[in-house]
C-alpha cells in the first residue's frame, strides 16, 4: 500500500487537522462558524479512526457547496416550539452548525422535563451521528438521533429504492468511562462499502442488495444501480421506515425520496432533517441509573463481548498520544 | 390437524371471547379491572390472528399468578414526574392495567408538549406491545414502546444470555387507514418459535442461537438451554442493549438479568418496566405530516411491499365479520 508512498500516513496534532479542514472549507467561501463546525466533526471522525466519515469527505463537499440551494453562510437560530421541543433551521448549510447551535437548548429542556427534542431542518448532511449523541452524553444525558438520507434502500419485500440508509445513533453516559455509543446504518451495508467492493472487483456478501429488476445480486455495481437492502430483513426495514417518518414528516422535513428529488442528480450530500431526542437519566428514580447500567456493561465484559464504540475510543487514545493519522495523498488533495 | 377434533376451530363473538378470558382470570382471584384489562389485550391478539399472544397465554398466567410477589388486586395510579413524564407503578400485577390507567395522562402531555413519556414499573408482562401503541395512535399520536424480558439473548460477540428478547413497537396514525404499526422482538426468533421447532423435532435456521458452550447451533433444545441470538448481528444487539438501558435503568426498573433473578425459577411472566413515548405529529409544521407519510406508504404499494400490520388488520376484519376463531381444545382448557 505504501510502495509508491501515496498511502503513507503521517500523524498531525489535532489543532493542525482542524485548521486544515477549516481552511479547506473557508477557501470555498464558508462562514467561519460554519467551517469550524464542519471541521470539528470531520476531525473527530478522523481522530477516532472512522476514516469514511473523516477528512476524506472534504473533497466531496465541493459537490454539496456547488448545489444551487447550498448556503455558505447560514445563521441558524433555535426556536422554541414547546417547553420540550426546540427547532432549528440549518438554512441549507451543513446540518452540523445547526446542531451545535441547538444543543444547549436541548440540554436545558431535557434537564428540566426529563425528555426533549431538537428538530434540525434543511441541512445538508454527510457527517456521522455519533459525535452529536456523544456530545449530549457528555452533558450527562442520554441521546438518540436519526435521519433519512436518499432513497437507495428497498423495503423488505420490495424491489426498488424507497428508504434511506437511515442511521440510528444512541449514547448513554457513564461515570468512569466514555459513553456507551452506537451509530449504525439501517441498510445491510454502507453505500461506501458497496462502492469499495466494486472498486476491488469483488462480489458482496449475500443480502446486501438487488439489481434493477429487483432480483437478489452480489454484484456491487448492480446493487449501486439497483437497490440496497435493509439489515435484518423485515425488522431492519421497519426500523428504517420509523426513521423516515420520525426524521421526515414528524419534523416537517423531507423523506429520503423527496431528498433525492431535491438533489436532482447534483451528487450533493442529502439535504434533510435530523431528529435528536435527549433524556435525563435519574429523573425517574432514587437509585442511580448509571450504576444499574454499569452492571449491564459488566455482563458484556464477563463474556468478552465488545461494546460498540470501544474501537473508536482506543483509536482516539492513540490519536491523543501520537497525533491524528492522515494519509499523505489525502493531505495533498485538501491542502489549500 | 382436525382429525381428532382437538384442533377444530369455532368462531365466537368478541364479547364472548372477552367474557371467557375475564372469567378465567376472575376465577383466579384477579380484581375486575385487572382481569378486564388483561382480557382485552389477549382478546385483541386472538382477534388479529396473533395466536401466540392470544388466549393460549391464559393457562400460563397461573404460573404468574402463583408467583409469591404477584398482586391479584393492584390499584395503579399515575404520578406526575414532570410536565412531560408520567410514572405508574403496576404494583406487581399485570402491566396492562397500569398502561391502561396511565394512557390518558400520556396523551394529554404529548398533545401539550409534543413529546411525553409513560414509565410503567413493576409489571408482570406477557402481552404484545402493539395493542398499546395502536391505542395511542388512535388518539392521533405517534407511539414507541419497548421493554426488557429475561436474559435469554447473548450480545453480539458474546456466548451467554444477558439481553432480553426486548421487543420494540411503533405506531404512526393514518387518516383513512388503521395505523402503521410494527412490533418485533430484537432476538432473531421468538422463544416460543424455537420451542415449536423443538416440539416438531426440526433444526432451526442458522443464526438463531448458541449452545451452552457458546457455540453456534441449530438444535432448538440446545438453544433453549444455551442462548438466543439478536436479529441482525451487532446492530440488533445494539438495539437490544438500548432497550435494556431505556426500559430498565432509565425508568429505574429491572434489566432482563435482574428480572430473571427476580423470577427465581417460578416460570412467571417476566416482571419489569415498560417505556412508552408518545409524539404529537403536526406540532412541528404547517404541512400535514400525515399526508407526507401517506406518500411514503404509497411508495410501498407501488412496489407491492407489504406494510407491517397488514396481515393483522385483515384477520381483524374477518373476525369482526365472522367472529373470533378459538380452537375447541383451548376453549376446554380455559372454560371456568
Amino acid at each position: 500500500m505504501t510502495q509508491d508512498g501515496s498511502n503513507e500516513v503521517i500523524r498531525l496534532p489535532e489543532s493542525a487537522v482542524l485548521a486544515l479542514a477549516a481552511d479547506f472549507l473557508l477557501s470555498h467561501g464558508l462562514g467561519a462558524d460554519h467551517a469550524g463546525s464542519m471541521a470539528r466533526i470531520l476531525t473527530a471522525a478522523q481522530r477516532d479512526g472512522c476514516l469514511s466519515h473523516g477528512l476524506q469527505r472534504l473533497p466531496g463537499t465541493r459537490d454539496t457547496i456547488s448545489h444551487p440551494r447550498f448556503n455558505r453562510t447560514p445563521d441558524p437560530k433555535p426556536v422554541d416550539v414547546s417547553a420540550a421541543i426546540t427547532r432549528i433551521d440549518a438554512q441549507y448549510g451543513f446540518s452540523c452548525l445547526a446542531v451545535d447551535r441547538g444543543l444547549s437548548s436541548l440540554v436545558e429542556k431535557a434537564r428540566t422535563l426529563g425528555v426533549a427534542i431538537l428538530a434540525v431542518n434543511n441541512g445538508f448532511h454527510s457527517t456521522a451521528l455519533w459525535p452529536v449523541v456523544e456530545a449530549i452524553a457528555d452533558h450527562g444525558l442520554v441521546a438518540l438521533s436519526m435521519n433519512p438520507t436518499h432513497a437507495w434502500v428497498a423495503p423488505s419485500g420490495g424491489r426498488q429504492g424507497l428508504l434511506g440508509t437511515n442511521p440510528l445513533a444512541f449514547a448513554w453516559p457513564r461515570r468512569d468511562a466514555p459513553p456507551y455509543v452506537f451509530d449504525f446504518a439501517t441498510s445491510a451495508a454502507a453505500r461506501a462499502e458497496i462502492a469499495r467492493y466494486r472498486q476491488e472487483g469483488r462480489t458482496t456478501p449475500e443480502g446486501w442488495g438487488l439489481d434493477s429488476d429487483g432480483e437478489d445480486t452480489r454484484d456491487p455495481a448492480a446493487i449501486l444501480a439497483g437497490a440496497m437492502l435493509p439489515f435484518g430483513g423485515h425488522k431492519g426495514s421497519a426500523l428504517a421506515t420509523m426513521i423516515e417518518l420520525m426524521a421526515g414528516p414528524f419534523i416537517a422535513d423531507r423523506t429520503s425520496r423527496v431528498s433525492m428529488e431535491f438533489d436532482a442528480g447534483a451528487s450533493a450530500a442529502p439535504c434533510h432533517g435530523e431528529l435528536i431526542i435527549a433524556f435525563s437519566p435519574g429523573i425517574l428514580g432514587d437509585e442511580d441509573p448509571l450504576d444499574a447500567a454499569e452492571s449491564l456493561f459488566q455482563g458484556f465484559r464477563e463474556q468478552d463481548a465488545r461494546l460498540p464504540g470501544e474501537r473508536r475510543y482506543r483509536e482516539r487514545e492513540t490519536s491523543h498520544r501520537l497525533g491524528i493519522p492522515v494519509s499523505k495523498s489525502l493531505l495533498e488533495r485538501i491542502r489549500v
